[in-house]
């Protein structure tokens, strides 16, 4: 997608066709950093502090990881430290064990000798791999906005989304975000409110940045505005990622979504969730009974970063170090608030059956 | 309520006998601080800068800036301009114009030379009606809380709610937490979920606050995060305040109200509004339709301030001022929603019968 009109990813290997080169996403929205990984430290620490986050970008920076670590050391024991780090940053996201596997799973029978070529290969095939899944559910996801933007007579489709699901969380196009940029490239015309998302500001910081750099018109909204909009007519449809997805459609994905759900389902708005087929958790079906949510720091909602006048980034504490807070980071959207899913298959119901028609090797 | 273990009200006449003074509400949650109004400027000041906030607190300082005025100069002229300068500090609070008429009743037949002793008299009756409008609220909500502390076997009873409708709001009291407060000085255990309440966060400046001074268990969560608790059965019930209630019980109240009684809905936890007579607007019947919704300035999202690293006041800049930002303060939430009104009069459905049963000298 554009940054200043320049196409971009979120991860590439530089010129010298070994130094990684990532967007530093703590600097959004206020600076465009990019930022170099020389060392596997580098990539441990980028995912660790959150420089790259979104379940499919930490798994081709854990990738990328480990190719830093063969260039340096292709032996075994290096080998296996390095996916233990990588695997230690953040130990909820499913993408990075799969990605550290894939990665194990093409070096550990060959030649040390050959491992640091092999390994940028393999890297190389996961990140291109995850840019076509994105944007095979853009492709698919489309035909929805094309549809709605019939259905309202032209005017600009008004799109609703939650976070950030955009090409800041995978590598290129995002997955709620892919149907809104395959939209506005072939010239329908759409509009996005974007959801602040608390207590990170994922839509704020990153999802507001990434639709302005590529054009597209956008709102920032409070998060309790969503309701408000869709009691009034002005959106069109929703459109959310997801963490998980369980076998029946139920969707667990960032704080909130629920809400968003059901303020759509009580106004008749169509409510979409896209998703790669990695987020599909076959072994789950309730997803309320089934998935645990993580609680993270209260000081997420205790102290927030910005601009301060001087030019430079600071945090300011909100409420006092006192005030207790619960800090819930997921919620999980029942499958009946979920007009359809969207993943590189194409449009299915949220239903068991529904999911199994994309994945008939699932039955 | 009590603050620091003393009790208080948010206005009061100081030992001088004239001048008036306020709580600073822009100094929460940092700092407690004691402000006095000496002029009519000061009360208009604080009235604009929302030093002071909540419709009723509001009328009640009115009150107090015509006094003020009435000390310097008692003449019509000034009794004139003095209403009218107040009157245009917030335009769309119902309970500034109604105090400024009252005022104005009471002294427009009198001689100058009584003005000043009756215009003390007459604000302090609003005051004291006001806490007395409120206690009564908490008298009868109260019951409702009684009645879920049966239902839960006595374990600390969980109240969710939104925006600050507490005694900050009023003098004392408070609508929705007069029945906590009440509940708590009773001896029955209450546990209250705090909406943080985006963008202003009242939730987590004010409500957190004066529930803490009082010594009420309470935990602040991202407004994200009501669906997800009521979803897991970690909320008994909820209670917000209204800002306009129409004669069939739709209440108008704090963006985000909505989502949290759809919520509430859809997981079987009573959704009950609390509000003062002054509160019900009865020329006006579908809320959706006939309330129109203010927008306030983007930059209610897009900076906030807190407490910096130095130990002063900053504001910080959250995203670019060239983010573009929709902000509605307020939304309807349709009677349908809404388990039952709690007024200074008792308990009712929210349907016009029950309003009218309540008030039955409009029908």
């Amino acid at each position: 997608m554009k940054v200043g009109g320049v196409s971009r990813t979120t991860i590439w290997v530089a010129d010298d066709g070994a130094t990684v080169e990532i967007i530093d996403q703590t600097e959004l929205p206020h600076e465009f950093v990019v930022r170099p990984l020389r060392s596997l430290a580098d990539a441990v620490e980028a995912i660790a502090v959150m420089r790259v986050r979104g379940a499919p970008l930490i798994g081709a920076t854990a990738a990328y990881g480990v190719c830093l670590q063969m260039r340096l050391d292709p032996g075994d024991a290096s080998l296996d430290s390095a996916c233990e780090a990588l695997r230690a940053t953040r130990p909820t996201a499913v993408n990075l064990e799969w990605a550290l596997a894939r990665m194990r799973a093409a070096l550990s029978e060959r030649p040390p000798a050959e491992r640091c070529a092999v390994a940028y290969a393999e890297a190389a095939a996961i990140r291109d791999e995850d840019a076509e899944t994105c944007r095979s559910i853009g492709e698919h996801g489309v035909a929805l906005i094309e549809a709605a933007s019939e259905r309202v007579g032209g005017r600009a489709v008004n799109v609703l989304t939650h976070c950030n699901a955009g090409w800041l969380a995978t590598v290129d196009w995002g997955t709620a975000l892919a149907p809104i940029y395959r939209a506005h490239d072939r010239g329908i015309a759409v509009h996005v409110w974007v959801d602040e998302t608390r207590p990170r500001n994922q839509g704020a910081n990153l999802t507001a940045w990434e639709l302005r750099e590529h054009g597209v018109p956008h709102t920032l909204i409070a998060d309790n505005a969503a309701g408000h909009l869709m009691q009034r007519g002005r959106v069109d449809l929703c459109i959310t990622g997801s963490d998980r997805t369980t076998a029946r459609g139920d969707v667990c994905n960032k704080i909130g979504t629920y809400t968003k759900a059901l303020s759509a389902w009580d106004n008749r708005v169509p409510f979409y969730v896209a998703l790669p087929h990695s987020s599909i958790d076959w072994e789950r079906v309730d997803g309320v009974a089934e998935i645990p949510i993580e609680e993270r720091h209260g000081d997420e909602l205790r102290r927030i970063r910005g601009l301060a006048a001087s030019g430079a980034m600071e945090e300011v504490q909100l409420v006092p170090e006192s005030t207790p807070v619960a800090n819930f980071a997921f919620d999980v959207t029942p499958a009946r608030l979920i007009t359809a899913l969207v993943t590189e298959r194409g449009v299915c119901a949220a239903t068991k059956e529904g999911l199994l028609s994309l994945y008939p090797e699932r039955r």
